[in-house]
């Protein structure tokens, strides 16, 4: 049964219906702050742009970094091109310095990108077994100190769990000691509930960002990479004139404004987030569900019996899009992604209990 | 003298300022047909878009390439992503299928990222090098029979030239019997004095095409791929969900705008263009330089002595931004766009003379 019920995650982003309840992808449903789109009556842009990113983009960006300037970031089509190409990057520069086939470490349940990611950059793919969602630091120090590079991800996509502050620290100890390259996918830094975001640091630290979560700005695609690592930048510069040029210089202008908009709009946007993880955790919990409560981002990984019958069958019986958690390395659970309306998220966690009430018959 | 005299594109790409005349990157200077603008006013989208490209814009381009459904496009960041997933996905399949390290076929002189896309990819370049521009189609079939991928780019940047259809007939030809990918970069398609453009046909075909040129929208990076070939259009698709996902949605509804302009403005446009490459080509002529007059595309690519104080003088002295032969893997030339308004194709060409008189004392 189960060689039948294939089900990939191409499958499902960007498909929506009438019915569908989508715990998919991770899209916020709420729309881009206004001002946004208040830039296109008047936008008459057309010619190249710089392949680094539009100056006053950066420009507003270096304001949020410390010890930063414009020179430190690279803006990309997303947080996918930045970590496909700081991946590539460090492959490329680590082959012409003479080393062999690089390994890259990560935290296992992963974003289910990092492996193909990896994969395709040249690495061979090293992983540290997350522990109740969060980084086993003995294991982890283990196993870095024989990479090129690794990829850390708090708030974590998909156990929507964040790193210790000490762990974090010992991790920029070791890498730094190591000179083991740190990409820190730092996309959920603005929905924590637990605390700030504590942003890495090091010589080789990359750390990848975007507008998508932040501002609901998931399908213009502006994402971007902040490093003070001087070569890497370069290089990954050099890359990206070939394989993509420029990032799409209208929705860069969109990205701008997204930054002139006051702080006051991320925090609501928090409190709303916060409400629907409560909702959730505690519907799943009701629902005798074993799951890490949500410390960030907008994710529950539940353990699910017969994972792929039930992500196969709530799609075609009952209209509910979910993850298969064997996509990112967590074979005996289903990723739920909260990024929904109240209302939708009470529909669906009532479709959810039908289909286990009938399976337990 | 030369070693200090480092010139590289991503110096010059998007460098505008104050008297500098730019015969560097292929950039149209007129604008995008106004249509593409009339939808900005309205625009809300934010979600992910479907990562193979909007429907909207994929049927619109089924119905200008034979025997083809939306199915067979993928909507890119530019041209620049089509070429590198194709290149990618290629390696990828063919490692897979355990083959060794994958050798292209590259024609030289050719554009200057094929090199480094195709490096980039884990492919070993082999070269089969034009005559007068175009093809010599006996070294190009015994090289190609031993290669995975072969590029071809007809018109070409940067030589102009446009391969006769006897030649792209004989490659369909050979690449079919020995199962060699095509990678047919055609965005100047729509930019041919000579003749209607002809689309290369095969079972692994790839086509690389763009709005960039023909529509003049450069800066916002729409291009896209079709090939028949599905297993590679799957891997290319799998691959982009992972390195970029959509397209920018804004810039794709921008480029499906572009497809419903009357073909009457690509004939207006072709006549500029046929108007510049006559002054241009008759300017250097009158100035003793020996050249390829161009059948298509915007570039030039006359024979230089000593190139590389050329361009930098040229550039640091006279404010005129010409692109190295070298970069094309034609290091006796210099390269020049002649994507420019013909007054300024005029003073850009006077301030050439100025130099050479100079230089000849």
């Amino acid at each position: 049964m189960d060689s039948k019920k294939k089900v990939t995650p191409a499958m499902f982003i960007g498909v929506r219906g009438e019915g569908i309840i989508s715990f998919g992808s991770g899209q916020p449903d709420l729309p881009p702050p206004k001002a946004v789109y208040d830039i296109l009556p008047e936008y008459s842009g057309f010619r190249y742009g710089l392949i680094q990113g539009q100056e006053n983009l950066r420009e507003a960006l270096a304001k949020q970094y410390p010890r930063s300037t414009a020179d430190s970031f690279v803006i990309t089509n997303g947080a996918s091109e930045a970590l496909d190409l700081a991946l590539r990057a460090i492959a490329w520069l680590h082959m012409k310095k003479g080393g062999g086939k690089p390994k890259c470490l990560l935290c296992r349940p992963y974003y289910y990108s990092y492996l193909p990611l990896v994969e395709y950059a040249g690495f061979e793919p090293v992983f540290t077994d997350l522990k109740e969602g969060r980084i086993v630091y003995e294991d982890f120090e283990k196993k870095v100190i024989d990479c090129t590079a690794v990829l850390i991800n708090s708030p974590s996509n998909p156990t929507g769990r964040v790193e210790a502050i000490e762990t974090l620290q010992a991790i920029e100890k070791i890498t730094e000691e190591h000179g083991v390259y740190v990409l820190s996918d730092e996309v959920y830094k603005d929905l924590i509930y637990v605390r700030e975001n504590y942003l890495i640091k090091g010589p080789h630290v990359v750390t990848i960002n975007s507008f998508s979560k932040t501002f609901a700005m998931t399908g213009l695609r502006v994402g971007y990479l902040w490093s003070l690592d001087k070569e890497l930048v370069k290089m990954v510069i050099e890359m990206k004139s070939h394989t993509s040029m420029n990032t799409s210089i209208i929705a860069q202008e969109m990205a701008y404004t997204a930054t002139t908009v006051p702080k006051h709009y991320i925090d609501e946007q928090l409190k709303i987030w916060e409400s629907r993880r409560d909702m959730i955790y505690t519907g799943m919990v009701a629902l005798g569900l074993d799951l890490w409560k949500p410390e960030g981002a907008f994710y529950v990984l539940p353990k699910i019996e017969q994972p792929r019958d039930f992500v196969w069958d709530m799609f075609h019986d009952y209209k509910v899009i979910t993850y298969l958690g064997e996509w990112f390395g967590a074979p005996d659970r289903v990723r739920f992604s909260y990024a929904l309306d109240v209302d939708k998220i009470e529909e669906g966690l009532s479709r959810v209990k039908q289909y286990l009430q009938k399976r337990k018959k």
